[in-house]
């Protein structure tokens, strides 16, 4: 290696880790992070730090959350029936956007994929189970993602719902709104097929 | 606003201030920081302290450096004679690269913009020609951008330097190379035109 400023480069390769940032944006914020006025800088580590000490999962619906329960979880006028069970934090957020659901959720943080050695313990499932338990609970939503995994996810989870008398439903998958059919693959057109309701 | 993480939404906002990064990145990238593993976190916390507070100009070409003099000023093998000056420590690096160079450098931090307010006082000037006063120096080169800004920079410098019969010569601008003649803007063409040179 030639020349170089060694903090400069560290800094460097540190934002080159982050998820898509290449090594040219990786150079550019190095620079501007550098060049921020000292009350910026400021104020960005300390979001930084600030998210990583207060934020946790919920003891109840295992979001993360600053506050115990969540805001979510802590509302009253939440439909308390009904469970939207999702992947992670991101899909409760997805899904809050639409302004359509009004139930409580609960986050599993990941799917069951046996290739990469995770089951269904290192899963929120226990906790799931437990919400469960005071029959308070009427249906339970798989929002878990159409993939393999998350399909999967839903199926073992349906299954071990089963037995104890709850609605357990799944997310409706197909063409997406404004879609085009010509361009829309074969597993989404299929799934599109089967799920087809009448007018 | 609807439901929120607060210290999450705070992070996220701190992030899509940063040049390059849209609403969806910085999502991503605070979910990737809030997640990182606390080793990774402190990591990449202390590159961007330890960046801020050890990298600072050089005294002498005002480059930035984390050791005085900074390693090209204090390299002996660097030919003493020629400058080039650049307008900030990224072209500096960009030069290195080719290899090409073995002089030294004066970063001017910016361009003479009088639409921005910005005149030669804040620009590196003064260093620059207390560089000159020795008579070691005899030849200047001006690698500024081929912007408006740049070579009004280079123009007033090369004025401000003549009386002091120091060589001045400015880098030459042209069609890139592997570049196409078709698709040059026409003032590239021109500038290459006349900077023709014979075979």
């Amino acid at each position: 290696m030639s020349y170089s400023i060694v903090p400069l480069q560290r800094l460097t390769e540190q934002l080159e880790r982050l998820p898509g940032i290449g090594r040219k944006s990786a150079a550019r914020l190095a620079f501007h992070l550098l060049y921020l006025p000292d009350k910026d800088a400021k104020a960005f580590t300390e979001a930084l730090q600030d998210a990583r000490e207060k934020i946790h999962e919920c003891p109840i619906c295992c979001n993360l959350t600053d506050v115990e329960p969540c805001p979510l979880c802590g509302d009253d006028r939440r439909d308390k029936t009904t469970i939207c069970v999702v992947e992670d934090p991101r899909d409760v957020l997805a899904i809050e956007r639409t302004r359509e659901y009004s139930g409580l959720y609960h986050v599993l943080h990941g799917t069951i994929s046996p290739m990469d050695g995770r089951g269904p313990d290192q899963l929120r499932v226990k906790e799931l189970l437990r919400r469960l338990e005071d029959e308070t609970v009427t249906e339970v939503i798989m929002a878990t993602d159409p993939t393999v995994e998350g399909d999967y996810t839903a199926m073992y989870l349906s299954r071990l719902l089963k037995p104890l008398n709850i609605k357990v439903t799944r997310l409706a998958y197909g063409i997406p709104v404004g879609g085009d059919l010509e361009y829309a693959d074969e597993v989404t057109l299929s799934r599109s097929l089967e799920g087809r309701n009448e007018l």
